[in-house]
């Protein structure tokens, strides 16, 4: 065909921040995803997807400083717009766009692309996925809700192949609650801000930074004393009792906290894998009660990789209503980065197909197709290889793609209506009809 | 605690042309997207997945001008960028990019959003879903993938409860070759472009446009007797035999056609879901040899609603490497509208839990928390109610999630160490233990 212009290369790349992966690595990302999905669904989520642009007016109802730097936002026409920077902003305005025709409590999951403009640097992606589960409710919420989200983020993280992890557990009004004791309610944001960074900074950092916000030594012991109390969840509830019956927050805190302990037990969360931390503070979050991390106890460094919290109110930017909500949020591209630095068992099943078929030549390609027909029928995933080429380069096209079998199929065999299969593991060969070799192959390990 | 400053409500809506679906509904739409991969893993494809923004002189390498005016483009700092418009360039760069990693022949398919800043009707989305499979080879690529693009539109729509449908093949050489006989060589882009929407505006206006362009009556006699013969597929091939061996190109096409349809017969696609038709030619489009179009033949209004066809060079505007394809794209969120006016069998499977669990009170709490992992242990989505109000509450927001069941967890059945099951399609109720319950949950039709 002719051509209308000649055209001129243009050098193919990807903008910084921007990860893309190679195809057997996709796979496994994908393998993730279901796995996520398949604990979601399990527990009654629906699926929610929202668009990635919306009115830049909507998305940054509720946005700070920080937020407006790190956006992609643009006008087309005169439309002002703005590409997602979280999930949990769109779900609080579905939620109150659709209130009447939501059933409360609503449990969504949502698994998508959001975009933030930071410097990219290692692990910090510019795009990247999230996967968020909320359970909304309408008025209000119990807290055995706050339990199940402590179980569902266990039951993903062992779907992952991942044992040695903790989930960590707070709630924001025993801090709040607490700094009011020490009459410190006007500086309470800015000393969460502080003793989040806790683990990254140090010790000594965390004191000279509360000092410089004006805490005397005192306080700044009483602070340190307790969100840095080791011990059992036991023992570290009991270091709260000194506290009790000074604060009103500070005891709903508690009770809060107690009620949800005692629904983890009842979900079969293993001891080792939950502990309250009366660090963690999420400070620059809105959450008003229950706050949530995890740590790959391995992998400290990396920080949390799954957090969450509770909302009382998860639309107050969009309508009067009050819905509080319980949620979380795992990053999954860094999470990925993660599980692939660990070899992490996921990244065994790597490969698109279980067997490639190769016929010896084009004749063969029709009695081929034939034969990848009534693999598939066995649930087995297939490809033919369509080339009229030697052997060797068909298997070498196996190899690449991973797969575990090859059926070849050959004049010879076909006499006796049979086929070859090999397993390219270990050299295993076998002449078979397609039902034993159905069988074989779903067999293998 | 305490808010920092009054919020000011926002009014929650969505950029026209941005769709978002209510639970229910988005449910059967990630049926539909479940459905579309097991085909498209069965024939061995790899998923892929890459950015939404890109640089805007990789996604406008090729574009013309129709493309320009329609897509999102704009400056984060001096970078320059664009939201992908459809899915093939983005494939196009990755192989380009990626070409030493990747097997050959490459099968990829990628479902995601693209992005068209057209005016919004109904319809006409400015974000919706393509699901794209491309297999491309690396020099050259056997007809035979061809003929299994066809087999793979047959098993989707299949797959999604679709029978009424109409696959037509055709091949741009035939077309371009036929327009050379009529020493139409010049006018031949034009002249596709006129026949493409012969369906649309019907033949008197293309005798017109025809016309204008300044073809003889003869001329345009020729090619609407061509491109508008009806027939068996044998019999529209007989028809082109009078133009053999007048020009090289013709031949090819014919050639390849037949090459195609011999191997779609092998892969078992039923006659009734595939033809020849000579008036398809993608007129907007880069293809360079078979082009497919996809009618739902009760609702012919709505165009195709699957095409797509082989390019000689998938990425020759990023290398130098010669890079056959071919590939189809569906525009899922069109499809949707089109399932959802037909009632579609899809549709059914709508509710995100099997069985809603009701406990009676507070203190049962945790024996419904135990009932649910042991009813999700049979492999079935469960969800608690933990809301301590009457039944009927229960059972009304059991209704709103569709779920097919309830399990009611009340003193007096626990004494017995039992649960009440019921099943709310036709009210029937039976008192059971967890296990019962599985299996007759599990062999509800």
């Amino acid at each position: 065909m002719k051509k209308e212009k000649k055209l001129e290369k243009v050098t193919p790349k990807n903008l910084p921040g921007f990860k893309e992966l190679l195809p057997s690595k996709q796979i496994v990302f994908e393998n993730i995803v279901n796995s996520m999905k398949h604990v979601y669904e399990k527990y009654g989520f629906f699926p929610l997807d929202t668009p990635i642009l919306e009115h830049s007016e909507i998305l940054l109802a509720k946005a700070g400083g920080e937020t407006e730097k790190q956006i992609y936002r643009f006008t087309k026409g005169k439309t002002d717009m703005t590409m997602r920077f979280d999930l949990t902003v769109p779900v609080a305005k579905y939620v109150a766009m659709n209130y009447n025709s939501l059933a409360f409590p609503f449990k969504r999951y949502q698994i998508g692309k959001v975009y933030r403009g930071e410097r990219a640097q290692r692990g910090r992606y510019r795009e990247f996925y999230q996967a968020d589960i909320d359970v909304i409710g309408n008025g209000s919420l119990n807290y055995v809700y706050d339990a199940e989200i402590t179980s569902i983020i266990y039951e993903i993280f062992k779907g992952l192949g991942l044992f040695d992890f903790t989930i960590r557990i707070n709630n924001r009004k025993i801090l709040s609650g607490f700094f009011s004791i020490l009459s410190l309610s006007d500086k309470c944001d800015d000393i969460m801000r502080i003793i989040d960074k806790i683990s990254k900074i140090g010790l000594e950092k965390t004191k000279n930074e509360l000092a410089i916000l004006g805490l005397s030594i005192s306080q700044i012991e009483s602070i340190l004393e307790f969100v840095c109390f080791d011990g059992t969840i036991e023992e570290k509830l009991n270091s709260t009792n000194a506290y009790l019956n000074m604060d009103k927050e500070f005891d709903i805190g508690i009770n809060e906290l107690k009620q949800v302990l005692y629904y983890i037990d009842a979900f079969g969360v293993p001891c080792k894998n939950y502990t309250v931390d009366f660090s963690i503070a999420r400070g620059l979050d809105y959450y008003t009660g229950t706050i949530y991390e995890t740590t790959v106890n391995t992998y400290p460094e990396i920080g949390s990789v799954c957090s969450g919290g509770r909302y009382d109110n998860l639309a107050e930017c969009y309508c009067d209503r009050k819905l509080p909500g319980v949620g979380i949020s795992i990053g999954i591209t860094r999470l990925f980065d993660v599980l692939e630095s660990m070899e992490n068992s996921i990244f065994e099943k790597d490969f698109p197909v279980d067997v490639l078929i190769i016929p010896m030549n084009v004749e063969l390609f029709r009695k081929a197709i034939d034969i990848s027909r009534l693999i598939q029928a066995g649930g087995i995933n297939t490809q033919v290889y369509f080339e009229t080429v030697k052997l060797g380069k068909g298997l070498k096209y196996a190899n690449k793609l991973k797969a575990p079998f090859v059926v070849i199929i050959g004049e010879d065999e076909l006499l006796q209506d049979k086929i070859r299969l090999k397993r390219l593991s270990d050299g295993y060969q076998t002449t078979v009809n397609s039902n034993e070799a159905i069988k074989i192959i779903n067999n293998n390990p």
